[in-house]
């Protein structure tokens, strides 16, 4: 697989198309393999017993599978999410999350593939979601 | 299954312990079998294409099947979401959303069922999501 | 959605392409909405603990959403499973499975829905299993 | 996490209480973070279109997962499957299926982790199954 999109424009990307949540977000790295992301976490992502929502973490994976997806195959904004599992494993702190996106599947209509999700000062994974993208054709 | 919760107790529930989004949600509907409610879709939770963003599903399912989970154990609110699957179906209206949730199974740790979203104006479900609840043993 | 196959089509289709399994199922019955299948259980199907295996009650679901789509689109033989996500929800008896397909989403490329798996003498399900099916383009 | 079956101990384990499947099987590695196991592919596992059938890879995910959960706890055969989420990437060789399985948590009720499933002579993965396995407390 060969990378269509940089670290930068996938950054000028969200600022563009998701101006509402981009502010939360950072791209800590992006190859033809992976992509990476930090998730600044405040009040508004977390519930009670002091931990980060499901929703919030749901969001996370979401966002950086679409962005290694993009990376490969171009800025189609109209790429949607057609299925998520997500395993919540551990209770997560109150602090930032960082994503960590693997594609197992790159074809011409699905791109399929996996995140972790890990919490600050928490060693081991919080969350582990499989994804599948619906790649538009024009 | 016997209802611990009413449709009463689970409105002040959700506006005790989750005050921040339960202006968002309305519980349509509480039996022993289901749970229906309604969420007020705002620019917050639209994406590019005049659509709902798949996030936003998301927490609209984790919330009615965690209620509907609730309504049968009682105010336990630690019980947490450790596995969701979610299929989106078709593309959602810039309308709010009804969701109805079904409980498939209820033991002493684990709640499983299923919950279906749909879009005001579109006959057809927009997502269906499975999800298993842990239930805190005390 | 309108049926392009009857039961009796699907029969026969089961038994032309699928010789060494065909024997093991029974088509109960099949509309435009929802298909039933029986699975007869037998010694290789068993695993300690006097249950069903869960890759038996996997087959079941697979074949019962294959030809509830089948029964749809008419005869592609070549339609495949792109994603399955199965619940186990109680320990079936050593006894025959019933399974009830329920179609969600059938679009040009992806059919959608889910299985429910019912063991005989236990009157709550086995097994929920949301599938997906790639349906191919000629 | 510490090993409490060998490599050796696992085969036993598999022949004594699987006899039926256990020559279909062979345990490639063995260690406390990862387990990768060959299935020797027979006629009774193809399916239309030269390929493996979708329920023989999950019978090897499944396998796979459940020796890697043993592999730690010890021999608890009545550990069971509760999720399983697979995604179908590729068309498999007729020809054997390699597996590689990583837990991702191991608690006291719950094991979590993902299988990589592989065709002999294809260099990326056929098939990638999220599993979580309840664990019997005595």
């Amino acid at each position: 697989m060969q990378q269509l999109m940089s670290k930068e424009s996938l950054d000028d990307f969200l600022k563009k198309e998701f101006p509402q949540v981009s502010k939360n977000f950072k791209i800590l790295t992006a190859s033809d393999q992976s992509l990476s992301m930090l998730m600044y976490i405040t009040t508004e992502h977390l519930r009670p017993g002091a931990t980060v929502s499901g929703p919030t973490m749901f969001l996370l994976a979401d966002v950086t599978f679409y962005l290694a997806t993009l990376s490969i195959i171009g800025p189609k904004s109209l790429t949607v999410t057609t299925n998520c599992s997500i395993n919540f494993l551990r209770k997560p702190n109150e602090k930032n999350l960082i994503s960590e996106a693997r594609i197992l599947k790159l074809g011409k209509t699905l791109s399929v593939g996996d995140v972790l999700i890990y919490s600050e000062d928490i060693d081991k994974p919080v969350a582990h979601a499989s994804l599948t993208y619906s790649i538009p054709q024009k």
